[in-house]
C-alpha cells in the first residue's frame, strides 16, 4: 500500500482521489487555503459542494496548515492539483515541509514563459524544488481526456501518465489504475503537457461558436453552429501539433488522449467554453471576464495571459511560424489585448493544399 | 457562369446547391426516384421538408426522369449527392445519358471492397463510367466537417475539395467558394475520401457513450459520459490515422477538417449516433435497426457491412494490424455479425509509451 498525499482539494484533486483509493492505496487530501469549506465538507461526510458527491470515507482530509503532518510519516508520491494559478504557492509549500526528494504528480495544466520561451510546468516545479535545495524531484503528469465530475462517479475515463523513466511510470500506474480509470504510460512529458495546457486554450474558442450562434440567433430550421465549432476544433487540432512538436512532443500525443481526445471532453461545456461563448458573442474578455466570472480562474484564458507576450516575441522573431498559428494569434488578441475575437477562416489549414 | 448539375435531392444534394448559386452560377438539381415529393416541393417554392428551408428560387428542380435534359445544353459539373448505396445506381443513370466525359464532385461518401483490399468512391465511378465507354471522367470529392442543414443557412463552414489535378481544383473552388463556405483546396483526395467514409463508422461508435448512460441511468451528480465519448473520439482518430496512412493518404488530412473536424461535428448528431447509442445501451444491431429505424440509411453501418469482411481479411492476412484496430474491429463485429457492442478499453492507443 502506497501513501498518496494530494494537494489541491478543487474538483480535480478531490475526485483523482477516487482511483488511488479504489485500487487499495492510502490517501489523504490536503486543501489549499482556498478550500477550508470543502475540507470541513469531507471531514464531516458531506458532499463535496462542486464535484455534488460525498467523497469515500477513506480519503482523510486536511487543512493547508498540516501539510507538513500529512506528508510526515512516509508518503510515496505527491499529487498536485492545485489551479495554474497556484503553482507557485504549491512550491513554496512544499519547499517548506519536503526534507526529502518525493516524486511529484500533476493534475494541474498550463505552461510558463521564461526567458522568452514557454516551458511545461513539471520542469518548473522541478527546478523550483530544486532551487530550493531538494535536489532532483521526479514530476510527472497526468494528460488525457478526464472531466472531474464524471471521475468522481467512477465513469469509463482514458488519461496517460508521462514521465521519462518508466520505472516511476510502472509504479504510478499500479498505484492509480482503478478499473474505470484507464490509465496509459507515456514517456512524451513535453507532448503530453502541451497538449493539456493548449486544450484550455483552444477550448475556450471553439466556444466561440456557441456565441456566433447567439448572435445570430434561431435559425428557421434550428441549425445550430456545429460547422463553425467543428472548423475551429480542427483548426486548433493542426496549430496545436504543430507548437507540440515545437515544444519537442511526439504527433502522437496529439492524435490520440492528451491531443484530440483531451480538447474534445474540454469542448462539451466548463468554464473556458463560456467565456469563449461570450467572445464570440461580441463581448470583450475583460468586460465579461468582469461582469459574469468575476472570481472564476479560466485556464485558457490563464494561459494566454501567461505565454502570449512570449508567443508574440517568437512570432516576430520567426521562431514560430504566425501564419500557421492565426488562432492562437485571435486567442491572445482577444485575451491579452482585450480585442474584439476575431475568427480569421481563410487563413486556416488546407491539408494537402 | 457555369452550369452545374446536382444528382441527389436529399439533404446534402439540396444544401450544397446554396453555394454555387451564391457564387453566380446556374444549378440544376436533379432528384432520384426516391426524391419526387423533394422535387415537388422545390418546383412550387415550399420548404424542403428535411432541411426546413425553401430553396433559392435560382435552383431549377428536375425528376430524376430529366436527368438527360438537365445535362442536355452543355453542363460543366455534376455533383454526385445521393446517398452510398445510390452510387451503383447514380453511375448507371448518368452512363445512359453522357456522351462525353463530365467533371464530376461526390458529396456521396463511403468506401468499397473489391478483389480484398478497400477503394475510394471517386476510383469506383470513374472506373464505372469508363467501362460504360466514358472514358478518363475526373472525378472529385468534398470533406470537411458540414452538416447540411448549417450549410441551408449559411453557416461558416470549411470544407475541403479533393483531386490530385490542381487546375480542376481551381475551377470547382471558382465555382463553389460563397463566401461562408470556406472550401480549400487538396491534392490529398485519398486522404480525404478514407477520412470521410470512415468518420461515419466511428462517430456510431462515439455515439455508444450516450448509450453506456442509458444504461447507467442519472449520476447523482448528473455527470454525462464526455470522458468516454472522448476516448473513443481520440481512439477513431488513431485508427483513422492508420487507415488513412494504409490507403495512402496523408497525415494532415487526419490532423484538419477532413479528420478531426468532420469527425466532430458528425459526433454531434445525427444517425450514426442513434444507432450506436442504442447499441451502447445494449441493443443488438439488427433488431434496433429494424425498431427504430428501419427505412434509414445508417452510413457508418453501410461502410462496416461493405467493407467488413475485407477488412477481416486484411487483418487475417497480416496486411493490417488488427492489434491496431480494436475499435474497428468491435464496429465490424456489432454490425456485421450482430455481436453485443463490446468497447475494448484496455486495448486503446499508448501515446508514447
Amino acid at each position: 500500500m502506497a501513501r498518496i498525499v494530494v494537494l489541491g482539494a478543487g474538483v480535480m484533486g478531490s475526485a483523482f482521489c477516487l482511483a488511488p483509493v479504489d485500487t487499495g492505496q492510502e490517501v489523504r487530501l490536503v486543501g489549499t487555503h482556498l478550500d477550508r469549506g470543502i475540507i470541513d465538507s469531507i471531514a464531516s461526510g458531506r458532499r463535496h459542494h462542486r464535484l455534488g458527491i460525498a467523497l469515500p470515507a477513506p480519503i482523510r482530509p486536511y487543512h493547508h496548515d498540516r501539510l507538513a503532518e500529512a506528508l510526515a510519516d512516509g508518503a510515496d508520491l505527491i499529487v498536485l492539483g492545485v489551479n495554474s494559478a497556484g503553482v507557485g504557492w504549491a512550491v513554496e509549500q512544499l519547499a517548506e515541509v519536503l526534507t526529502a526528494p518525493l516524486p511529484i504528480l500533476m493534475l494541474t495544466k498550463g505552461l510558463a514563459a521564461e526567458g522568452g520561451t514557454l516551458r511545461i510546468l513539471p520542469e518548473v516545479v522541478g527546478d523550483g524544488l530544486a532551487a530550493r535545495g531538494l535536489g532532483e524531484v521526479p514530476v510527472a503528469a497526468v494528460g488525457g481526456p478526464c472531466i472531474a465530475g464524471e471521475l468522481a462517479v467512477r465513469r469509463e475515463s482514458g488519461v496517460v501518465l508521462a514521465h521519462p523513466d518508466p520505472a516511476l511510470l510502472d509504479r504510478l500506474l499500479a498505484w492509480v489504475a482503478a478499473p474505470y480509470y484507464h490509465a496509459r504510460p507515456s514517456t512524451d512529458l513535453v507532448g503530453v503537457e502541451t497538449c493539456a495546457a493548449f486544450k484550455n486554450l483552444y477550448a475556450l474558442v471553439i466556444g466561440a461558436a456557441a456565441g456566433l450562434l447567439d448572435r445570430a440567433g434561431p435559425a428557421e430550421n434550428a441549425a445550430q453552429m456545429h460547422n463553425p465549432a467543428a472548423s475551429l476544433f480542427a483548426q486548433a487540432i493542426v496549430e496545436m501539433r504543430l507548437l507540440n512538436a515545437w515544444m519537442g512532443g511526439l504527433d502522437e500525443s496529439v492524435f490520440g488522449m492528451p491531443g484530440t481526445g483531451d480538447l474534445y471532453v474540454t469542448c462539451q461545456g466548463g468554464r473556458n467554453s463560456r467565456v469563449g461563448r461570450l467572445l464570440g458573442a461580441g463581448r470583450r474578455y475583460r468586460e465579461a471576464k468582469a461582469e459574469h466570472m468575476p472570481d472564476d480562474t479560466i485556464e485558457g484564458a490563464e494561459l494566454a495571459l501567461a505565454i502570449g507576450p512570449a508567443v508574440e516575441g517568437l512570432i516576430a522573431d520567426s521562431a514560430l511560424d504566425g501564419d500557421a498559428l492565426p488562432l492562437l494569434r485571435a486567442v491572445i488578441a482577444a485575451i491579452c489585448h482585450d480585442a474584439p475575437l476575431a475568427l480569421p477562416w481563410p487563413a486556416f489549414h488546407r491539408p494537402g493544399g
